[in-house]
């Protein structure tokens, strides 16, 4: 068993309320019953690191209501619309910190806290569409010796170079994008690769996302980068996506709070010509399909560091909508973690 | 190029007609432009055999309305509903014989008919729980000499006595049930392995199939056959599949002719417990996604014969529901293709 | 105020666990507070009774497990699987007796139960398909004086002799088969009149009904009544409903216990015949669907019984699949109800 | 059997394309066989007036690919997507001309060309979000003597100015917006008010729409007018329609082309507060729902203005979203239609 990972957060919003009340939950699961599987888990253990062995140990936010609160308290300010799950998740001892971009926050200021913190690794979860965030957040990564972990669309990890400069100094830059852990693409790319390896030939296919957090709000606007990493995600494995369609947010639908909903539709032709048509609708929570994907790149990024790996680990690919780096051959999630560790750090799930 | 495969069909319903009209089809395709992709089609040629490369020479049917006329009339003839494709097809020559169970019938005459028509593969596809009637004409064809192919769910390749018996003469035995093409198992497949390795805690699911040709009217009564059938195909990919309720024909809708219509739904728990649900609509043409599996086992059993390789051929085991034997591992399409001619007969798709 | 409604139960599934329950809910929410609408109810007040007025004072089955306990217990008993709501149930003080069709249950003593309870109306409830035992039930109501109404397909209402016999008794009779409150059928029929109404030529429909409860096992089975209730109830609208199917069980999913689904289809034709298609999935807990119309039913043949008004009360009409008669008129809800009482007996909605 | 009405037409866009086709076809359909009923057509003559009866005698448009053909070409003119129907439309003798806004175009030779061609009627069907045109082409409306239709959410008839000045000059001016023929608001109304009226208490609803037109590439950016325009449509009804949500364009999806996909949803709880949910998804040529409705549109004008009666005419309000003035009660088609002429200017359908 190995030490506890400690994670410093950039955006205290739904995935960080996901993240901290799940392991908890996961914590009191495996004090009640270690036996029973972890639902929404996929590797239950990563380089002897739990899913109940990740704390919080810093966190950022420029939401007055949010910060000097103790992080236990800030995950359910609005507009946080995350359901409480069943779980009571104790004061954590840590207070939400002035992030980048509020008054009176420069980014020393920043690195020590992450420094002081003892964090491991830096997870990177602000709204889409801030650029200048993520390069800012990186570099305080870089400063004070942690990983970075960037869940949004924006570049990090595909930059060539603060990829080299996280390589040169031995950490780990693990993004970009979270491939939902079941989320739209992942099941649109598995239906479409169904239909190529029939033989059905594709005559067009759309995929419409909606929501009720303020990522979907927010995505209205500023849609282009989700949008062709979305495309990215499908092309991992050699579709014809010239003839699909993807709105990465067809509306902001408030009364699903932090619930996801997404419309696909395939339309092909089969034996003789004859049409094939495929309608899907898949309904998920948003946050925990985020959090399902975070636990295991903060543990691959914490893994990383802690055997002094720098860069990008190639076995965050397939939890990962644009990665730093397209694994050669990419024929789903085995041989994407197998790239990364030929079976050293990823324990078989249970 | 090798020589066109010749085959006898027992049951002239709409299987048979997509696959008469279809290899018309790519016969003209291929006529006026051999670059453009079949649709439809997974594998072009097999051991050299093409899809325009199939030649019905001898059929069956109990039918007074079909017994008696040309081949590419009785196709057309009531109940069959199966659609007319945009191609002339042509007299063959081909006239239908009696079928066994019809009075004034015998065995040895059908033998008879198969065996002059120079048939390499006798093509079983009568409507479901005729068992005797599988049994009948799979004997037909050990006397006669020929490879074996059964569409139903009733018991031929899986009984050890009828197979050693096609291996001891050589021949082989190819069944049972169709996966069909692009069908409700190989989607719900698809999507429950999806589910299983993203770590989502399967609750409850359900798959309900309709349609409007006799096949649907015939599973109301006859559906215990193919409902374990249904659920033997979910379980080539060890899915905790005791929450699957699968309805082979939940209705004979009139109205939709020979298209086939399924509805799934999969109901299950994520990160922190957070509910999941998907629900599938698929429409397809039912005789069409046949006949686009139909084409590879008449080409896969007539390579065997051709080679003296008799029994059950493991490529043929992702094409079935319920296969002869099940491969070692099966992790889909691929593997069990390699698993049988490690690149010799199957030439790559285009 | 008028004083409680007394009626006896023929049957103690899945829809009296509903009634039962619903009821104490209701009395809960109305203790609390009274300005708050009460959900799934269409009128509040019948005849100054209202929703919370009606006592169940005699109860009939012949499941073992459910003769000789206390209501408040054995509407929990399997198969039954309606959901506990959130209200505690205290004991009725009324034991479930011997139902019609035991060994050792004569009319007789049926009658005599009844009658001593001082039940004003006998609600018959018993599973889909024993024409025999609501024929019965409907005599043991004649016999004890109270009024009948009949929640299943099979003909009580529709018999003029039994019409006519409750008519000279002065006693009601109400039924057959309830309209869901919200179901697949007034989805349906709403849905195919609005594109009547819009000039869309309907080409084809189809309804597909499923769930888990013991209602959808049965009707598999003895659907045929089912079929045509349902093909009724669209008639109402004078529809073209030659061209649509219904299947009022495509099939028994154990998993949905007591939720039912229904998948509607409407394919035509609109301006310049291009095409036209809605597809529609309802979902709904099925016991719910027709406690929320029973409620209103016992309430209309308790008024007509306290009136003396005997035979088929025309305000039923719209709360059933098969009315006893038709309405001279029936363009839905509202002149169906005013038909009965103009005004007197039914309160409008708050 | 009245006069053919005589139409100009401000924008050649699809729906021109669907109304010219349509009333070609109509016509060819008439001419074989009078007694078939015509899809899509809800009242098939208006005060004398068929639906094959509609000549367009002038059409603008800025579009130099479309000014200066033939009307008959230019509907076929890109970015028009409207598919051709199975008729051929023979040459017009309209020559399109140039519209407002376009160099060297000026409202008097716009009110010429409307004089000139005899037009009684004139057909604003401009995209959406031209406020300034649709107010200079009402104006031309008034100046030449003809009636104005505003196809879209500009405000139009519902100016009580403009509304007087038409009132005034005794000629009709009808709009805002048209009601969809059979669109996702027509559909979305009627499910909810079934809903309120069975009693189920509503939590949430959404609908989402989406095509490949011009349009939804438009709506996406001035969606703001239509929203309202459509919430309008949907209180008509009197709906607690403050939990309701509703996008007017979720994505401008190419392959579509002129289809129009609208996705619904409604969750409430029923008895005893169990929930209902309802899920809906409409496929409809988007063109051809305009045009059903725009053929009654311009008949009740062409009516109106040939009878002298000035000012919006109650008889539209039905087939509009945001009519001119809400009739005094609103129970739908019936009603409004009534409320019109009393049954001297509209023929019962056949």
């Amino acid at each position: 068993m190995a030490a506890p990972l400690r994670i410093a957060v950039a955006g205290v919003g739904n995935n960080i309320s996901a993240l901290l009340q799940g392991i908890h939950l996961y914590r009191q699961m495996a004090a009640t019953d270690s036996a029973v599987p972890l639902p929404g888990v996929t590797r239950p253990v990563i380089d002897g690191i739990g899913v109940g062995d990740v704390d919080i140990v810093a966190a950022f936010d420029v939401n007055p209501e949010k910060v000097g609160e103790d992080l236990a308290n800030s995950v359910f300010t609005e507009p946080n619309n995350y359901p409480r799950l069943d779980v009571s998740v104790p004061e954590q001892g840590v207070v939400v910190s002035q992030g980048l971009g509020a008054e009176g926050c420069d980014q020393r200021g920043v690195v020590r806290v992450i420094a002081d913190s003892g964090a491991e690794v830096l997870l990177y979860s602000l709204p889409t569409g801030l650029q200048w965030a993520v390069d800012a957040y990186a570099r305080a990564a870089l400063s004070a010796g942690t990983g970075f972990v960037n869940c949004t669309p924006e570049v990090a990890a595909r930059s060539p170079e603060l990829r080299a400069e996280f390589e040169r100094t031995g950490l780990p830059i693990v993004g970009d994008d979270l491939a939902s852990h079941l989320g739209a693409s992942v099941v649109h790319r598995a239906l479409l690769q169904l239909c190529v390896e029939r033989g059905i030939t594709l005559d067009s296919s759309y995929q419409l996302n909606f929501g009720g957090n303020e990522d979907f709000r927010n995505l209205r606007d500023h849609g282009a980068s989700k949008k062709q990493s979305k495309l990215n995600a499908l092309a991992q494995g050699e579709l014809p996506y010239g003839t699909v369609e993807i709105i990465p947010s067809a509306g902001h639908i408030v009364q699903l709070a932090d619930r996801k909903v997404a419309v696909l539709n395939i339309k092909g032709r089969g034996w003789g010509g004859t049409p094939v048509s495929l309608d899907v609708k898949l309904e998920v929570q948003d946050s925990s399909n985020a959090a399902g994907v975070i636990i295991d790149l903060v543990r691959i990024a914490g893994a990383c560091r802690r055997s002094g790996i720098g860069g990008f680990p190639l076995a965050a690919s397939s939890c990962l909508k644009s990665p730093g780096v397209q694994p050669a051959i990419s024929t789903g999630h085995d041989v994407a973690t197998s790239a990364y560790d030929t079976g050293r750090l990823v324990e078989p799930r249970r």
